[in-house]
């Protein structure tokens, strides 16, 4: 019997009046759950959550809103098990994929936890040394962050229920914000799963969270210039939100994190037989097929010097040949990728694949397969095995071609052959217009350098490995929250997590300027 | 005889196509020069900007870049007797008023200068530590920022053609990216003659600075995902350039500063007869009248406990009396304040004090004054006496209130009595919906430090003055190299200068993840 699953809004659980919209398990097609929106305004809840919760979360102190965070990890680590059966439910996750998702979003909250413990008493965060504001003068200026007193919207994708809330709250609520999250629909038993075991535990203050299922209703229309918008999701719905007529009227800061089409670059040192070379198969497979490619770090373009292309063909076919025939119902264990999240993805990477083999060769799977998948009654589920597609050398370094232009959200990616030097692979990776992470793998110290250099601006995140650290190296659809987590251009210009940078994205930046032995009373500082 | 004023792009002047457009010198209505806007494509300009001007700038160090600013900080201050003439002709500034411009541009490219030495040989800033991506990993995550392989374009307002100019370009050289400025049209002959003066000395590389006259034409439709605009003036533009669709769909990066409603709060312990009270006063007259009032910073709102505002009333009349009888040709040695800008200015400022007079009572100056100005025909020139309006306490509270609303760019205040909590400042203040600057008087250190945390968010600078530094203390209308320039909400939501905050927005944030040797020889670092 499929639960309802309601918003929590004004300090009470509320059904909404919309119609019934089903949750459905990606692997048998059956409901799981339901959402109805709510229809009425959400002014109130907005004011509710930016007023009485704002208050209440600026009355402690950095430190105590750690502790909280600390609290809301441990309560969840312990209800880990039912966490993760119902997002193989609902989400079509492997027990790996369901982990990944759910220790990821704890991850998060115990490193902001940690972090508070170094913010002090005081209700801001020093960022600098008081300057002189001219030569010998007596007049010092110095910058604080202070909690912006508004309330952060938190919109977020399908992919990561768990990830993708938690990942925001805790940063929000350590900086002293009140949340008002909106899961996908489609995924949204997590998020809500999540909430009601934090909200039972009473790990946050009064007002301070609020949980709204199903449509965003009127949400935008009462935003003010204090409150904050973060958005994780397609380019479209990024657009609507950043051209929202009230959003541009208010100056409400918004952050976005969107399309991205990531690329791995092999080293033209790379060679076939060495650790470093396991490794970029190894991240390849995961980056392919963990959550079934929807992942928004997840590799979408492959560069490969042209040498080395036979052997990574041989290798990467043969593994991901291995996991096409272990794709399947996802709680079964034999299973390494499931499905995936709903028909409209499912509709939406076939295109895709059209899209992309105008101007490149599909050289491995079948986008079609329908049947054969593990446990699952044939023409049941929303599968695609893992596709690779190849592009010739010349069409690599064509800006139009698709696979600079279209992200398919699936296990999907297209190798690109290339000459091996850096200026081709930067150029190359620029056509993407901006990306969250690239992988560069090298031992040539000058070259990653060079990639530093010349790739870093078009990201938000550059990973370098080497033999040394092969073993130890993590692939790059893996966030860390000491990372920074967003990318220029096409990946939305946004910016989360990176550890104290995050925390930018709630505070405002304001320039103390005043008397130096005065500032350095009122501010303490470092 | 007017000079005609080119634009300088691709390497060559270029007069433009348009009909000529006149600058005028707004104390005498006549001409003193024209400009003739660019009417053909842009694209070219902004190619060879972001191609052959980026790779030039980025050949450079850090130190090199560094020491082109400093260069160019010498050419204009020798330059300086003939830069403050065509302020004082085409700007309507006073000499003091000019000088304010000009050495604040110079401060600029000076304080930059000094940053540079600090900031090493590699081609990155160094933002942080290296941490642990999760506990005992050897894979570390560190933060550096990169030049953006863009195009700076930088949109300027009427009122600081110098300061405007230099101070986005500074910024912008020595971070990395190279340059288009277009000053705003009416009093761009002192950013040409700057230009003109830095480029016949061979300040910058080839294609890294470009100056653009007149209109924008289709710049807007040139841009990439790497470039950054960095936009100074009216609300209205600024929400055409940030819903501008291709800004949108390439997700270029936009800094904005708009209207600002800057509030000064007189803390309840401040008394007539001591240095703080005398510092109120003074702040208020060159907030008011510096520039005519024609600044982003100047003060609009002044928050009065009830008990003093007899005595702030007395004294600032008293001080603003004299000063309209010094209003007039600003050239004229007896002259402490100029004209307006433009006719347009005038027109918009008497309706503004209309709107505003709906709310709060004009308590001191004629809006309709137009003769018995220094040195000047009568019925000649774009002139305004210093208007203060003055709201009930009750009104004060009102956030619907036109003084809340509406920012008169002009010699125009509002005193605005309030019962002296902070509670009522911060209140009053936050319906200004966010701000560039308030200066804070007060010797309440927990007064002070409640200031910060309430009225802080609100602002992207906050003054803190008290007895003690009242000699030395810095009116809040002038924005120091060193402290952050941006508000919240109304005022734009950007951030510029603040020392090396401010080269975060011609860069690019990138999280560079390795291995923790690995990580400590590629990057150097702290």
């Amino acid at each position: 019997m499929p639960v309802q699953l309601d918003s929590y809004l004004e300090g009470s659980w509320q059904s909404g009046e919309g119609s019934a919209r089903p949750l459905i398990n990606p692997a048998t097609e059956q409901e799981v759950a339901s959402i109805r929106s709510v229809t009425s305004s959400l002014a109130g809840a907005v004011r509710w959550g930016r007023e009485l919760g704002g208050a209440n979360l600026r009355k402690l102190s950095f430190a105590e809103r750690g502790a909280l965070l600390k609290t809301m990890a441990k309560v969840l680590h312990e209800a880990r098990e039912q966490l993760i059966e119902v997002a193989v439910q609902n989400g079509g996750n492997t027990r790996k994929d369901a982990k990944f998702d759910i220790d990821g979003g704890i991850a998060v909250l115990a490193h902001y936890a940690y972090l508070a413990k170094g913010l002090g008493e005081q209700p801001w965060v020093v960022e600098d040394e008081a300057m002189e504001v001219f030569r010998s003068s007596k007049i010092r200026a110095e910058h604080v962050l202070v909690p912006r007193q508004g309330v952060a919207i938190h919109i977020n994708a399908f992919n990561f229920p768990a990830w993708g809330m938690l990942g925001k709250a805790a940063v929000s609520l350590l900086a002293g914000m009140p949340v008002i999250s909106k899961p996908a629909t489609s995924t949204a038993w997590l998020a809500h799963r999540i909430f009601a075991l934090l909200l039972e535990a009473q790990c946050f203050p009064e007002a301070s969270f609020q949980l709204l299922m199903g449509s965003a209703g009127d949400l935008l229309d009462q935003v003010g210039p204090q409150d904050v918008i973060a958005f994780t999701g397609s380019q479209g719905v990024g657009t609507t939100i950043k051209t929202h007529a009230r959003v541009i009227a208010t100056g409400a800061r918004v952050n976005l994190e969107a399309d991205s089409l990531n690329a791995v670059v092999i080293g033209p040192d790379v060679e076939s037989g060495t650790e470093l070379f396991d490794l970029v198969i190894r991240d390849l497979i995961t980056e392919m097929t963990q959550k079934a490619g929807q992942k928004c770090t997840a590799t979408r373009r492959v560069l490969v010097p042209e040498a080395l292309l036979e052997d990574v063909r041989e290798r990467l076919f043969a593994g991901l040949t291995e996991i096409a025939g272990r794709t399947g119902e996802p709680s079964n264990k034999d299973v390494r990728m499931g499905p995936l999240t709903s028909q409209d993805q499912l509709d939406d990477a076939r295109a895709g694949i059209a899209s992309l083999s105008q101007d490149a060769e599909i050289v491995h799977g079948d986008p079609q397969r329908s049947g054969g998948f593990v446990g699952v009654e044939p023409g049941t589920g929303y599968f695609l095995e893992p596709i690779v597609l190849q592009a010739t050398a010349a069409k690599a370094m064509d800006p139009t071609a698709a696979f600079h232009q279209h992200e398919v959200f699936a296990p999907v990616t297209t190798l690109l052959p290339y000459d091996g030097e850096l200026a081709s692979a930067a150029t190359i990776i620029g056509f993407g217009s901006g990306s969250l992470v690239t992988t560069v793998y090298s031992d040539d110290r000058g070259w990653l350098a060079g990639a530093v250099a010349e790739i870093g601006p078009y990201l938000g995140r550059l990973v370098v490995a080497n033999e040394k650290f092969a073993n130890a190296s993590m692939s790059p659809g893996c966030v860390f929250p000491v990372a920074n987590h967003g990318g220029p251009g096409r990946a939305g210009g946004g910016a989360e997590l990176g550890g104290m940078h995050g925390l930018a994205l709630y505070m405002q930046r304001v320039a103390i300027q005043g008397g130096a032995s005065q500032l350095a009373r009122l501010l303490g500082g470092k």
